[in-house]
């Protein structure tokens, strides 16, 4: 089991993406999105103002475009070739450049399938649209990326269950080190450190992050106490207390996938209250394990969720929808969701993560991440998840 | 001197927008950018494949458009109405009811400012434009709203100045922690905690981190030893080593702003090649510190480095610009580049960073932080530059 996906891997997704695309009067492929270019070149960097681009004829091999700052860097990416541009904005504009070499490669004056028409930018950047610059027809094949990274191939999925380990084991140390007394600060970072620390010794030196940061991390995200009852709220440094209901994360970064691991704790023996709404989310949770298998549909999940609420009475407790895909990105589509018809495939990955909401009492959510399998679902995080597991003595 | 700004600055902002947009025929703004939305309102958020919308017509309070899950934290936005949607994608979709909200709000049948034409999305969000689904006119403002913000206000000069202390502070544990045989993640991780620990307590329940993770940062980013030489590098986990050359950063969040500071650190005695690249490092440096002051271009400034780097002939080691503007987002327009000739203006705030990398070999770069003064420039990280004080024993 490596830790990051194989040669054949890229080569396998590059050769999918032609046959994808064949028939569509396409000579080639110009990418902007950092998710998009590492999946088809391994290349993890951080976007900044400066453009990067993969530029890539079909038939020949794919072109990173980056600045040169990234010149090394960008030498470790998997089978490309990479051309650098001095800097951004420059007395001659990075996409200006883009044009010439994309004329260079015979991409221009046909097709060029495209995730967006131009840098998308973010941190300052301005700049004309690909189609300003180049004489060709730019076509947005980012939902056939899409489709594409959201069935995982098995070497992903091994990935994800690597990540799901550590993530598992950065939450036993969130667990471990949680008391009343302590702020959520030092709790997460002691957590984070550790467990980022055991997967860099048991990895060991093929291993690479993907981001800056701590690879591995764990944390209650403000998620403390009343505040547990607000579902994205940031933190405050709470200091943890006897009686607070805490909602976790966890995840780590193994090959640039990453696993989602979420749990609901409680400092001291639960009151009355929070066990019915623990076991309620439990209860929740459960019933999309079940429902989860191929040929349902994103939606029919969500609904069934939707429907547990109105039955038992707790629909003002509901905040969001029942999970989400993930792989590179920590969300991608599809999404359970009653609004999103797609049928499950063996290989999609979800979170699954239904939420009772309670304002001015507490929060209660557990996410896992499972896999489709050919006859139901497998969950990769293994974290336990019973009420008797959770409390904080 | 507090932690945020004020209710006033945020009213001034808005008045400032109205008058800047005065005359174009616009009844309002819709905006969808995290930073535009926090400038204009103080809500900081995490964006996901949700929509978020500040939505405000001209006289009237403006209205945060939320998915139902943000509803109690965006209770914490300043002087704004919030309005919730249940979920994305949901069975109708988020910018359908977007665009009822505006209609509602007399938004539609005349121009309307955007900062894009639909939400940018990410996170597998996929949606239609606003000016798909909304009878207006849809004029876009981002750059009306990009020069507001170069500029910075006394009070957001002053939580950078802030900011650079806990920059300051981080800075000096992480190079207290450095020593050989640690790795860049146990240096970096307890450097970040007890600086973040310290900033806790000492401003007070009042401060509120606006992003997830710790609020004060430093680290190597994996520019370590021969990787120093690679500017945008992501961590290895390097073990420090005697002779090694170290790029550091260290930030720290206050009231959403982040100074930026950044040291070449040298692990034993120099040897003569590291500290011949040093003080160029450093004389370039010195350079643009004297260079910047109002009325001069951004070109010019990057110009003189540049000639700078011609004079020495050291032109094959450079690798990016000397500097960019920051405040809300790490990095900002305008950039210090010979192809921006933004004239500056006191109230502008840049980083100060032209690098020397040396493949094979090493890199060498400072970064500081810098606001433009009536008469010149007033540099807010004060963190020792000298070698001597920068060498680990």
């Amino acid at each position: 089991m490596g830790v990051r996906v194989s040669e054949g891997e890229i080569a396998r997704r590059r050769r999918r993406l032609e046959e994808e695309l064949d028939g569509k009067g396409l000579t080639g492929v110009c990418l902007f999105a950092p998710h998009h270019i590492f999946y088809l070149s391994g290349f993890a960097f951080i976007a900044t103002e400066r453009p990067i681009a993969l530029a890539w004829a079909f038939g020949r091999r794919p072109v990173l475009f980056v600045p040169l700052l990234e010149r090394e860097h960008a030498g470790e990416a998997r089978d490309v070739e990479v051309i650098t541009y001095p800097e951004y904005p420059d007395e001659r504009h990075p996409m200006e450049r883009l044009a010439d070499l994309l004329r260079d490669l015979g991409l221009d004056g046909k097709g060029i399938g495209v995730d967006s028409d131009g840098y998308g930018g973010g941190y300052g950047y301005r700049g004309p649209k690909l189609s300003e610059v180049l004489s060709a027809e730019v076509v947005l094949v980012a939902e056939v990326i899409g489709r594409m990274m959201a069935v995982k191939s098995p070497e992903e999925i091994e990935l994800l269950r690597e990540s799901s380990k550590w993530a598992n084991l950065a939450h036993s140390l969130l667990q471990e080190h949680t008391a009343p007394g302590r702020t959520e600060t030092e709790i997460s970072a002691r957590a984070s450190l550790e467990a980022s620390a055991a997967m860099f010794r048991a990895l060991g030196p093929d291993y690479r992050p993907t981001r800056p940061g701590l690879p591995a991390q764990a944390g209650f995200r403000g998620q403390v106490g009343l505040r547990s009852a607000v579902p994205h709220v940031i933190t405050t440094n709470a200091r943890i207390k006897r009686g607070d209901v805490l909602v976790t994360g966890a995840t780590a970064d193994v090959g640039g996938y990453w696993a989602e691991l979420e749990r609901t704790m409680i400092v001291g023996k639960p009151t009355d209250d929070q066990r019915r709404c623990f076991e309620l989310m439990l209860a929740a949770q459960d019933l999309v394990f079940a429902e989860i298998r191929p040929g349902r549909r994103c939606a029919d999940v969500d609904r069934a969720v939707r429907e547990f609420f109105a039955k038992e009475g707790i629909g003002k407790y509901w905040r969001h929808h029942t999970g989400h895909a993930l792989g590179i990105r920590m969300h991608e589509a599809p999404f359970l969701d009653v609004g999103d018809d797609t049928v499950l495939k063996p290989g999609m990955v979800f979170s699954v993560e239904p939420g009772i909401y309670v304002p001015g009492f507490a929060g209660f959510r557990h996410s896992d991440t499972v896999v489709v399998t050919e006859d139901g679902n497998e969950r990769l995080t293994c974290y336990p998840r019973a009420l008797a597991d959770l409390v904080i003595e």
